[in-house]
């Protein structure tokens, strides 16, 4: 049996309910795109009465599989104005999904900004208002949840930023110790968050009943043959080693690199802030430093790190691959330690590093602080958490802060930074950026993989091979598992089937699982199409069509026309 | 002959081409509508190279006919990122019109920020650069380039908001004596202008060629029957005595006057801000102060002022209702010469009464400032003038400093402010604030001349009545009239029909030239929804639906799907 609650945070009325059959073949993305399509308006404003925050568990909830309990978080974003789900790791996701809560509906708004924190536990759910955690930072918020409810529940929190509203601000999700903080970082969600007087959710999953799944030893099979497959992976081998910081020096090589507010595809200093240089530091150094970590309990790839400076003690976990770019080469700052302590600062204030990052790198085109200047930088994160003007310009993301300072040269596409991945030298991320609901976002279809087949630089195969990997992304998000997983999928087709049908047994139709991301693409596809946020209102930025990305000196030229055909593409069921 | 002259504000090259025949059956309004779904990829970059700036004369230009000359300033909104034309007074869209300039676009811009100063007299068109001007207000701009082209050439221009891109920026134009400055102030035109590196154009007519017409006879017959119908109508006495403040004390009775951040459609004050009082405070005080002045040279209305101080030196000129409203009561604001003050810096700071008076309404209920703070909220438009970061927030409008400030409750509709008719108490206006491709804007439709005959907080009627105002606004801002001569053309349809004629014979149809007003709205309408900012996409604040207006405790209610049915309302050639 599942459960949808929902909170009205207007009244304070919690409604604990069933859910439907229909509900209960919803998970994770396409569960947060159907409830947004359902119940709240398109043209809404995002933070009033009229928007809804869910979060929800993937269709494998917390089942005994390698790397699902991956919680979507979503809403009608304040960034994009369309559809949004960002989903993340930690161990709340799992906790909430061992309740039986299979999506957690925050609706209205309170007539006056609190500082609530709803708490949930296996006989009980309330909402309580904590006027002390009011403007602390994520860690503080943590350490003070932590004294009132102890070391075993699952917080989900947000830091002054998603408080004060703004557009740049994440959803915080600690791991199992309190190392890592994980993000929902994506498209604003914390100012969402923040709109409905929310500052954390705790869970305690004591006492939760033992899950029930149609066929148990289906499930275990498959799972099973998962962690093989993966393990066998030489990909997971290289992830557990360098974590996704793994693909840097490649990036760099390829010219693909955001460095100095997108003026460059390729960093000076990349052999500094790449992933195996992060490697041999956290060896060199130790003390708490750790890579090979998992973010998730039971993940067998272990992508994770702890990042420690010179004394050993950890400046952020876990330090990754889009954070490092966004905040290193994008600010033409190559020292690593800078770029950890402002990932940290980022995650203490509660904002997504690639969003802020972009808006820092268009502060310094601005004149605000030069490229280069990491303490500079510091500063205006920390201006962030203070909410001063130029903070809350900054807070808002890369678009408020281009407008609000005059500057052209933005990287966004629909409202959203541009991840690390520069559309000029990666045509397939364009693809993405444009037509994906999600708007620049390179989760929902990242083409880095497709760099040893398809020509980065060429406009051929972009389209489609955009298509595929935006359907399997949103398969992936809906079941609640890492995008890491995919390979094994290619190659065993039967692997989806046989874990969905070990869930569910016959109430979810698994023949073809690939139809969860179609039809999570779909849904989202109208939200926005009545939201006005379709792709052909949302190109481009025109500086990456005009302006030539050295090294390889090309811009972004697929189309719009050749990239609204994505819709119309139909991959064979197997072609994941 | 009339020309359309080319700036291209990257090269610096000048082309100055005859008109097609299509060209010259369009004028003002029409034409920048035109021209922009012609020429200007509807998502484009709004402060990028490939939007333009298109000032455009009326089709009755510089004819003898009274009110004539207004010109049409527009492009891709900064701030709606759809369609926008602004018309404005003073003596330059004369002096264009006279030198047969019918339109002048302003393409590409600059790679670095200029100071270009565009020079046009009968035998020369030169852009050059007057680094001097840089950042002076518009009164010292004005008074520079007195110094350099003498008294007599037309002056448009903008200050230091639009210099800084900031979107809540206008253009301003002189009239005769630099007494008055009019502007073209909705829609962030004057952020278009500074990102093509113009700070002014100087318009010198000497040496002009004698127009032509085709019937002057039966043009001035019709030009001297119009006037001495406006001359005949008491509405004219009044405007001509109080000028646009004349309907404050009515707008106040009938609440729907926007008061402390649109809280209240009634001012405890509004006898002390209202036309009679200004007119008082003018005539007792004497000095420079003046009412019934024109705005155009040749205008019978003459409903302009000059608003004096204690010691009768000029504070502003002209001060209007809107203004009063936006930076009085909306303020809390309830003393006449610190409003006059508000308003002459922000015509010297160079931005839109409107926006910014609702941005700091909004300040204020961030609680930036306290409502009712006069001497707080003139250092806030300094501050937009200096641009310190919240003055920059300030700068780009309403919507911007909600965003920025984390205020929900913001007046404005399709990204610009909402004027100073509250759409809850005067529901035909927020017909026209969704459904107009202006966005919220009074002139484009402002039903509050029905407020005799449809009762203006029911549903009934306002939408036909807001397509017939709508119609009739973009006619006579597509031939270069006041609005104010709307009632001599609904009594007496021959008139447009002889006044065209008169100067185009048979080039122009002029059977129904309503059609005219139809046609722009159409081509409007058009280029909108390939922006995406269909009316679909931008409803009313939800606060207007959600928070009645006192003292009428009314909300806005008319559903959207009613609205939508302006575009089928087929009216009558003669109801205008």
């Amino acid at each position: 049996m599942e459960w949808i609650v929902r909170v009205n945070t207007a009244t304070g009325e919690i409604v604990k309910k069933k859910a439907t059959p229909e509900e209960m073949t919803w998970g994770g993305r396409l569960l947060i795109a159907k409830v947004l399509l359902r119940e709240v308006p398109p043209t809404c404003e995002v933070l009033g009465r009229r928007n809804k925050l869910i979060l929800a568990s993937g269709l494998l909830a917390d089942a005994p599989v390698t790397t699902t309990g991956k919680l979507s978080i979503g809403g009608k974003s304040p960034l994009t104005r369309g559809v949004k789900e960002s989903n993340v790791g930690g161990y709340a996701g799992k906790k909430l999904a061992r309740l039986g809560i299979r999506a957690l509906i925050f609706e209205d708004i309170p007539s006056e900004p609190r500082s609530g924190v709803l708490f949930i536990s296996n006989d009980k759910i309330s909402l309580v208002d904590m006027p002390g955690l009011k403007g602390l930072l994520v860690s503080e918020t943590i350490k003070a949840l932590r004294a009132e409810y102890g070391s075993d529940v699952g917080i989900i929190c947000i830091g002054p930023a998603g408080e004060m509203l703004m557009y740049g601000a994440g959803i915080a999700v600690t791991d199992g110790r309190d190392v890592q903080v994980r993000y929902a970082a994506r498209g604003g969600l914390g100012a969402l968050m923040g709109s409905k007087g929310v500052k954390a959710i705790v869970i305690n999953d004591e006492g939760a009943p033992r899950p029930k799944y149609a066929d148990r030893d289906l499930l275990l099979k498959a799972a099973r043959e998962l962690v093989q497959d993966l393990l066998a992976d030489p990909k997971t081998e290289n992830r557990n080693t360098y974590g996704t910081p793994a693909i840097l020096a490649l990036a760099n090589q390829v010219g693909l690199l955001p460095t100095r507010n997108f003026s460059s595809g390729s960093f000076e200093h990349a052999d500094i802030i790449c992933g195996e240089y992060v490697r041999k530091l956290i060896h060199e150094r130790g003390g708490e430093g750790r890579s090979g970590t998992p973010c998730v309990a039971g993940c067998a790839i272990m992508c994770s790190n702890v990042f420690p400076n010179k004394d050993g003690k950890a400046i952020v976990a876990s330090i990754q691959y889009e954070n490092i770019v966004l905040l290193g080469s994008n600010l033409g700052i190559g020292d690593i330690d800078d770029i950890a302590e402002l990932n940290d600062l980022c995650n203490q204030v509660g904002v997504d590093a690639i969003e802020i990052g972009a808006a820092i790198g268009v502060a310094m085109e601005a004149g605000v602080i030069p490229f280069g200047d990491a303490e500079g930088a510091k500063d205006l994160i920390r201006q962030i958490g203070k909410g001063t003007y130029l903070g809350r310009i900054l807070g808002h993301g890369a678009i408020a802060t281009g407008r609000i300072l005059g500057v052209r040269r933005v990287p966004a596409v629909k409202g959203q930074a541009i991840p690390a991945y520069d559309p000029r030298a990666l045509k397939g991320n364009g693809v993405t950026y444009v037509t994906s609901p999600m708007g620049a976002d390179h989760t929902a279809g990242n083409a880095f993989e497709t760099l040893k087949y398809i020509n980065p630089i060429g406009r051929e195969k972009q389209v489609e091979s955009s298509r595929r990997l935006q359907i399997r992304a949103a398969l992936l998000d809906s079941l609640g598992l890492c995008l890491f997983t995919r390979p094994p999928f290619i190659r065993k087709p039967h692997l989806l089937r046989d874990l969905l049908r070990g869930c569910y047994g016959d109430t979810i139709d698994v023949e073809n699982p690939k139809r969860i991301g179609e039809e999570t693409l779909e849904t989202e596809r109208e939200f926005n199409r009545r939201a006005g946020v379709s792709e052909e209102f949302y190109p481009i930025p025109e500086f990456m069509e005009d302006e030539p990305l050295p090294p390889t000196n090309s811009v972004f030229d697929i189309p719009l026309e050749e990239m609204q055909k994505i819709w119309d593409i139909k991959l064979p069921p197997t072609d994941l």
